[in-house]
């Protein structure tokens, strides 16, 4: 069996966290969080390789905290794009066109959990593609032409990632132009007529994009540590 | 201008809590849950007049849990019914038809901002209901017959509380028999032909129904404490 991979994709700026820092930069309990992110793929036996993305104007910082919390992961550094879309793209270049798996995660996602991750690899090994999914606990209401609408909460799925898919696939579907709906590799694979399967991911695994979540991610990591 | 009223909804156990405790007398920095949803009302100038509907078996425990945290709000205690529905319909019956305005509160919501709390009996007054909803920052997909599909998450609207309405308007529609889509006040309106209005809820106010919520919502006090 080919050896799996993953892209950690790193675009964020610090701007809706309020703070110079890129967000994927701040310190989650003592590390930068995209150092747990990383760790989060370390911790799989075998260990996929790894792809990070990066934006090019942060990578000398990345590699002086690399230095100073003395991170030293074999992987593979590539610049960012301009849309999540491009730096993606700019990943999968760095992966074979085979029957290898390769993730797509988020880089400020440090909370997803090992079963999530292993299941999502199983789940596209049998099926060429999977992601990870929650239901919201919330009402849910559609926005209609004048206002909005109940909607049926059960039918609503949250995505998360990774989204895994077989790699030959997910490269092919990256050579077509970027479209304005595209919030996910999901929804890119969608677009080329992929089916797409989801499977249950864990509920802690938020994407840290403000100050609040932040607070959330620490409460929740200390709670792991503990 | 007649005086406002707030029902707060505390029906839960502690099931999906895997506690013994029902989960809105659950130890939240140092307070049960339902004190301290109770005390964001009372924060409010002048102060709505508070209806609380609390299970039967349950009222003995919240009496000596008032008495063990000197907790002496003025409020009318009601007993509740077998689903959210009836529960909110006994706490309806308290309320006078009248042009007075009802915020219906889930008991496990101590983390509504007093902003959301104003903004929503504020748009009830001008258009005659008003609900707090913000929009999901994952993406996502919608169940379909075979599998899911991606769905512009900008159309997604995910439903907080406190709901807001005429007294005499929404004492008037749980008049009807009770819908097995009736997850919210809103839904139960707008299934009696009501156009709900929404305005932007705050992120912090989640509702309270697993271990993890507890923790997230711990952190959360605790900052806003600070």
């Amino acid at each position: 069996m080919p050896h799996n991979h993953v892209i950690i994709v790193a675009g964020g700026s610090g701007s809706r966290m309020g703070t110079e820092m890129p967000k994927q930069f701040l310190n989650l309990c003592g590390k930068p969080i995209l150092m747990r992110t990383i760790e989060a793929f370390t911790a799989l036996t075998p260990k996929p390789n790894i792809v990070l993305v990066l934006p090019s104007p942060q990578m000398s910082l990345w590699k002086r905290l690399c230095e100073e919390h003395q991170f030293n992961v074999e992987l593979k550094l590539v610049a960012g794009g301009n849309t999540r879309f491009q730096s993606v793209r700019n990943g999968l270049s760095q992966i074979p066109a085979d029957d290898s798996l390769v993730a797509i995660h988020d880089g400020v996602r440090p909370l997803v959990s090992t079963d999530v991750i292993l299941r999502c690899y199983k789940l596209a090994a049998e099926k060429g593609n999977a992601i990870p999914v929650v239901k919201p606990v919330e009402s849910v209401r559609i926005d209609v032409e004048q206002g909005s609408k109940g909607f049926d909460r059960d039918k609503v799925l949250l995505v998360q990632t990774p989204q895994v898919f077989s790699s030959k696939l997910i490269k092919e579907c990256y050579n077509i132009a970027e479209q304005p709906g595209f919030t996910d590799d999901a929804s890119v694979a969608e677009f080329c007529g992929v089916t797409i399967n989801t499977t249950e991911g864990n509920r802690e695994n938020i994407k840290i994009t403000t100050p609040t979540d932040l607070i959330l991610a620490e409460a929740l990591l200390n709670q792991i540590l503990k």
